[in-house]
């Protein structure tokens, strides 16, 4: 069974919130890549990837209204550390964009599945179904795997850039924690946490035959 | 009933290509919209735009898989042309960005829906319910209306970019048409639908309090 963070969750407006903008930039991402896609079959892998990243998005929107939130309101306090989390990682060229949508989506999906595990129990079920919902990881994969056979050269920027990824999508993640008051047994119960959510990474590197 | 422009239609793998294709670069144009939306209210009304968009979009490339093509194969030839209509429409800021959104898009959508009258009965019924589904249109004019609000001046600034947009949006659309070598009797025949579709354009102007 996978370790939960449900001591941690959120109340569950901010949960969806965070969940709901962070999607929205994992979108806005992808839309990205898609608009500087360098050949018209990448263009139609993203196009893919990305309607299934808005559809998980316009999910968690729903799921807001279904709490009597505003979609704008609920996301509007973490429109700030998302956008700065994006403009950190937002890559050098159009390999190193496109591996972080794969990577801090596989990252942070997880996460915040994980996270929902505190929510009541109905709702709880509603976003794990979101999140257990097809991605457009393997897209995403192929077309990084595509660019570096063509470029070898590639791999050891694309790694260097996934090992630099994990620390800011770590410390974006931590932020939607809500610790108690006993901070150092906190960090002890989320590290293991983070240790496995390291491991997820770990593979989606590997998947693409990059060192982590 | 409205006219149509059956004799026209081109064969059916062109016709899904080319829709296909502009209903992409509609939604990558809704994308850069929702990056650099103002406030969150507005990246939340565009994110549904976006959502409804390229919904259509992965209809229409469902389309292109049903009647055994490869998408981006499908899409390829119009990928200049319809680039370049881009380029030249993408606007100086983000309320001409907008508008051209919500232009562009009710004018195209209005032409590929009467283009499809030409396919076999069964896929124009199908290609009919895509264009007949919900979209972002009413949420766009929203945004615009409210800008329009905020600030008087932009009013002109917008009728002037809707007007300019009109010819440019006629000629990508008209490039769809397969003409006969009577090219004199086609214009003929042509020319009221294109005078029907420039009716609707107006309507969308006025819709915002422009003039077209």
């Amino acid at each position: 069974m996978k370790l939960e963070l449900a001591e941690f969750t959120p109340p569950l407006l901010e949960y969806l919130g965070r969940a709901a903008y962070v999607q929205l930039m994992i979108f806005e991402n992808l839309s990205r890549s898609l608009s500087s896609a360098p050949t018209t079959a990448a263009k139609a892998a993203i196009s893919r990837a990305a309607e299934l990243s808005i559809a998980r998005h316009a999910a968690l929107a729903a799921e807001i209204e279904k709490a009597s939130g505003t979609v704008a309101d609920a996301m509007e306090p973490y429109v700030v550390p998302v956008d700065i989390f994006e403009r950190d990682t937002r890559g050098g060229d159009w390999y190193e964009s496109l591996i972080t949508c794969y990577l801090a989506a596989g990252f942070l999906d997880d996460f915040y599945a994980r996270l929902s595990q505190g929510l009541p129990a109905d709702i709880a079920r509603r976003i794990q179904a979101i999140y257990a919902s097809e991605t457009g990881e393997a897209l995403l994969a192929q077309q990084l795997l595509r660019g570096i056979e063509e470029n070898p050269r590639l791999a050891s920027r694309l790694a260097m850039w996934g090992r630099r990824l994990v620390g800011d999508t770590m410390l974006v993640a931590r932020s939607a924690l809500h610790f108690t008051d006993d901070h150092k047994s906190d960090e002890a119960r989320v590290e293991p946490v983070f240790t496995e959510l390291i491991a997820a990474h770990t593979r989606r590197m590997d998947a693409l035959g990059l060192t982590a």
